[in-house]
């Protein structure tokens, strides 16, 4: 535990390392937040829940800080307006490092002499939380550098021009009749993902990878985004309020497709999968090729079994890739994990049963059950061993700045 | 088919009559429409959905109509800004009365003489659609007297007080296992209300009744709006900005508890179902109670092969009333039918193999699939005759100018 | 008294007589009224103001009323907010009705028999106070009726087109050196047109008459709405943001010019005076021209003592004309009174040594002196015998529903 | 020139030298800006309006720099949005360090072998433009500190306490009958100062020095915020909708009244001016007090040959202080310059013949003449030989960042 602690306190770190200060001040959006909020913020977690309830003399290192980085658990107090993070200048940076530093250090001494026997269990949650907080950093700063004529990149290398192509599109058999879905086991799971309990599937077929910009491309070009037919009510009023004739970051210089990168500007790669749509463009894209989305359930049983490899944040690309050759023999999907966040046709709602943790922790995912949509599988900004077949995330149908991107499914 | 054409027709009409046409235009917010657009609307739909494709030589009775009371068909046409309906100051509603009998001529004579083979089926989907709008009318004249510091009625005689006592809550069991749900037969239903499908259902317990406004006030009293662990996050984010305390036509005057209904103010009756609260509400009540809502397959599961009786438009009490007692001997629930509208745990979502219709009458219900809850039952303001135990209304969370209530569930 | 009473209350009724209520009853935007409020505000002018004072027994018509027609009297208590007064269905038109003839029945007592000193002239401030509320009435039907699609007539009559010409601009030669200006001697004038003081002029020259629309389409065809050097900062900000391209109510359909008027839509007549104009767009007009719009001071030195004549209400046009020839002889201006309210280069401010009258009546025009602009003469909706030289009008720079139109001058 | 090039704009980078980086990106709200921008904002103007110009082979430091620096200069280009100037992390803070020494070094070089003969007098419009934004800067950094409950400080020394009394309010004569007014001589003066021309003095009585945060107390304390009567009407309105109950940077804590300054939070002294409200509280105050504003020539006539001396940024207080006691004998104003801006009841319009520059430059000034008012003065923030009696400063009615203060004036 510590030896993990350790490490991802220290990927954190990691991902903004050798970035100009200026960069980590500025909140692009109430949406997202600065990196320096985040910084603060996942320490402020294990202060809040596990440094102050395990060690009695505990003291804080500054009385502000459980305001000013609580993000929304009311019932730990009053929150600094969410949509105003990046007003603080202050606390500076050298603050925030000093801040992780003292409860790094706090922490270690905890971990080394031991506490209650809820602190190992406590300690993976801050742990898992902060990865959490890893991609919201890395889908933050891409928003960021976006707004930006300059066209910042956070690494000159990542996103580069790749050679690889797409496998062609095949369809997927899936499992059907009533199977257990949920998480199961006695590894770290967040609360949402149980209990673990049954679920009916209909046949089905599973694209056997993302959908690509190439394929998406075609959608453009065919008018997918001037014909209403093909989207939900909401997704068309929202496309036509703020002027969408593409996903989010891509845009034409000269004649030519690009898309904003991590990496800066790159020519759009028609093999790579599509990302930064929100569920409404999925879904019409959906309807558009004649198929629609998986629900979660559909998601969740063609990756049960399945190890979780793919492209990660750990791959320092920070942008979705080709899809890997199918496996011979069988039709098996690949692309599950890594690249990007599939977005589902379920709605995050709690499974049968489900009663959210007592206390404060509480707030950490049930209040959040509503006009939400579930996604599944992760990103090329997630970290690898933060994923697994039951995990569910979830945004906002209008949500277009995480790494989301589109499994096609089919009735069979 | 022309006896229900001209009785239907005349419903509509009935509702409004003697009302002072001050009140029939005014649009008192961007969800709600003047009544008057609701008796051109309705009549729009039989001039744009039946007579125009049965009748070559149809002329509409003004060609600006298409485009004006087209409320959201995109494939039909261009549709006057929903949110600026109640600057129509003209057609004046005698004109309106000119364009309804016109159509109602041509309806008459249309159907006298017989038409192409859909006509029957689209006639029936035509007045199903005016019944939905009856019940539009008057929750939005509900609305709108509720601004009025003269606090208006539509009818002296609604709502009047009652002596009936509701009786206790009781907990009876659901079914349980893989069930069949969505709707089956030949009768008339929506797109949305199929396909007739398989689901699982989990042991259950089903309130006997609604919840009473004496079970709400506890709740209000308990600090219900003020504890946010209670509440949905984007709940309790609008309860705050908009300043809820109550249901919405809850008011406090000298000491004593009134509502605003369509008879004008009453007090509050303690027996009569809580209405006029939106999901969030029903869900931190529920949280409250120690009990959930029901998912709409749990609802249904409850109503199968339940008459449809109860109080309905056609009481002429416009208002919801205290539960009858239960029928003797077996734990069976009430009220399921009228009075409230019940808010259930499901998103909207399209039932699997679900496909709307080819055409513009596709966009009648699929397009509005995301960001609403299903509710079941109907309320005092529907129809007797336009429901149906696989019936699904939707509306948006935050919606609380429906006759909505809430039933209560708990996991067995 | 009594006469003019019944004359000016009569006017205000004429105006409407025969429209369909339906016309009177919408709100079409926040700074418009609907005609019936502007009916039963102005006859609680004379219930609070008149009535209440002079008579310890008088009994409102209804109590609610105090606040429901209370536009902005702080001082006399709350207001029913100004964007709802479109909310209010009830009181019915036939109770506003009602209400006149409660009130006038009232004073024509009152009048009859006498009452205190100060009755003469708080009645003249309720008439010319009714008096302004009938140019605000067609003001704001004017606007109401520019929404519909159906572009609906006030009087088919009204702006009829004509073949009159406008006579060629010359420049008048203005006054110069320290005059009196401000309203000098014994009649009716409100509280904002003095005291009479010094002001002093340099030498100037005025147009003859006002700006026409064959002049302002020159602006428009020049790149008037796209050059933003000719414009005020706020004005272009504004105009981008609103997407304007030509005087409020002007269109074009299959090639031609028109504008919405009084009597629906007409062919844009290039003599007459070009209407509904902001100062922006005046002040931008005036500087494409190489000229500048008069101070006030300026506008009323050329007006003194000239007769009050134009083209008023009582003409029935309810729309600009072009002017009539000049006199013979010397230059003078014409068309200074009637036709349009012409835009001034003066803020709207209060005169030297001004102090509004204690009480209420305070309110009625001091605490508007800021983020105005004067405009003087009068237009082809005031009432004749409501003018004079020294009258000073008000309205914020974006205005452009007000009869407003453009004086041009030039330093000499 | 070149001495006071180098003076001038190092006195900017001395202004925010020490900060942290942090506190120099970010932009409180849409009116302010980031010092980060101000710096390459006045760098920009001197390579835009000076180098370009005068340098045929003269080449921009970075060219996208010509838009993101373009305040509002619409001859000039495209502007990058005022709203989002803080989203621009980059250029770094180095990057902009480099641009300030890249266009000093071509600076230095132009001014050292000479240029086109208006080379001198552009270059200090350059400079007394940087001044403007060094006061830009200090009011923006003191709106962004105002936000953060860590309550940080500019300099630990700013706003120290002070045990000086002000002296006691007297009424100083003012001069009357037809006075010469705006920028006389050869010296540098913006165009909005001139032409220099004739106006006309009533009789007025003018206070002494500045309102001081006692008097302005005991107005708050009289109902000051809650009385309606006092308030222009959109001053009143505005108050309302933010809840203003006291100037924008008081606060109470503890039973004690603070201020947030420059030097953080400091005890209100109520001796010192009364600093950072709008011109509405200046205008109900006066109101309150039973007199008014100065108009801005009543002001210039008092201030005419008096020496700019007082508390102006050079002292490095920073904060507005006590005034000095009178000078013996004749009753003359003190603190007319430096401490706070004086609001006026002057309309910011301009003056009898005024036409703006030729070129973008004319965009410096004359298309801000709308919606503003006029202040007078100079402010503890301002450097010293940057004021003059003519000179015209101008800020909306609402604003309350910059350091506007109170003189009060009477009819005499
Ligand atoms: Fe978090
Ligand atoms: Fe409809
Ligand atoms: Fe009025
Ligand atoms: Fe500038």
């Amino acid at each position: 535990m510590r030896a993990d602690y350790s490490r991802v306190r220290a990927a954190t770190e990691l991902l903004v390392a050798g970035l100009p200060g200026e960069d980590l001040v500025v909140q692009s959006m109430p949406d997202a937040s600065p990196a320096k909020w985040h910084l603060a913020h996942t320490t402020w977690f294990f202060e809040t829940f596990v440094l102050g309830p395990a060690q009695a003399d505990y003291r804080p290192f500054h009385p502000a800080f459980a305001s000013l980085y609580n993000s929304y658990y009311e019932s730990v107090g009053p929150q600094f307006a969410r949509p105003r993070r990046g007003l603080l200048s202050r606390p500076t940076l050298a603050e925030v490092a000093q801040y992780r530093a003292h409860v790094d250090a706090a922490m270690a001494a905890l971990l080394a002499r031991g506490g209650p026997p809820w602190l190992g269990e406590r300690v993976r949650l801050g742990l898992e939380h902060e990865q959490q907080h890893q991609e919201l950093i890395l889908m933050d700063l891409a928003h960021l550098f976006a707004q930006n004529p300059l066209q910042p990149a956070l690494r000159a290398d990542a996103a580069a021009p790749s050679s690889r192509e797409a496998p062609p599109l095949r369809w997927c058999p899936g499992p059907t009749g009533v199977r257990e879905v949920g998480h199961a086991g006695d590894g770290f799971h967040f609360d949402n993902e149980g209990p673990r309990h049954q679920t009916l599937l209909r046949p089905y077929a599973f694209a056997s990878r993302c959908t690509t910009n190439g394929e998406y491309a075609e959608f453009v070009a065919d008018g997918g985004y001037r014909r209403s037919a093909l989207w939900l009510s909401d997704g068309w009023a929202l496309a036509q309020a703020e002027g969408w004739t593409a996903p989010l970051y891509w845009y034409m210089s000269e004649g030519t497709a690009y898309e904003m990168t991590l990496g800066g500007p790159r020519p759009l790669d028609p093999h790579a999968p599509v990302v930064h749509v929100s569920h409404y463009e999925a879904d019409a894209f959906a309807r558009w090729a004649g198929a629609r989305l998986p629900t979660e359930f559909e998601w969740e049983a063609m990756a049960e079994g399945v190890a979780v490899a793919g492209n990660f944040v750990e791959s320092g690309r920070l942008h979705p890739t080709a899809a890997d050759p199918p496996p011979p023999g069988r039709a098996a999907p690949t692309q599950l994990f890594g690249d990007v966040w599939e977005w589902t046709a379920s709605a995050y709602l709690p499974y049968p049963g489900y009663r959210p943790p007592e206390g404060a922790l509480g707030e950490y995912n049930g209040k959040f059950m509503s006009n939400q949509m579930v996604l599944r599988g992760g990103s090329c900004a997630s970290p690898r061993d933060h994923l697994r077949a039951s995990y569910r995330n979830f945004f906002p149908p209008r949500a277009r700045w995480p790494f989301t991107g589109i499994r096609l499914t089919k009735d069979a």
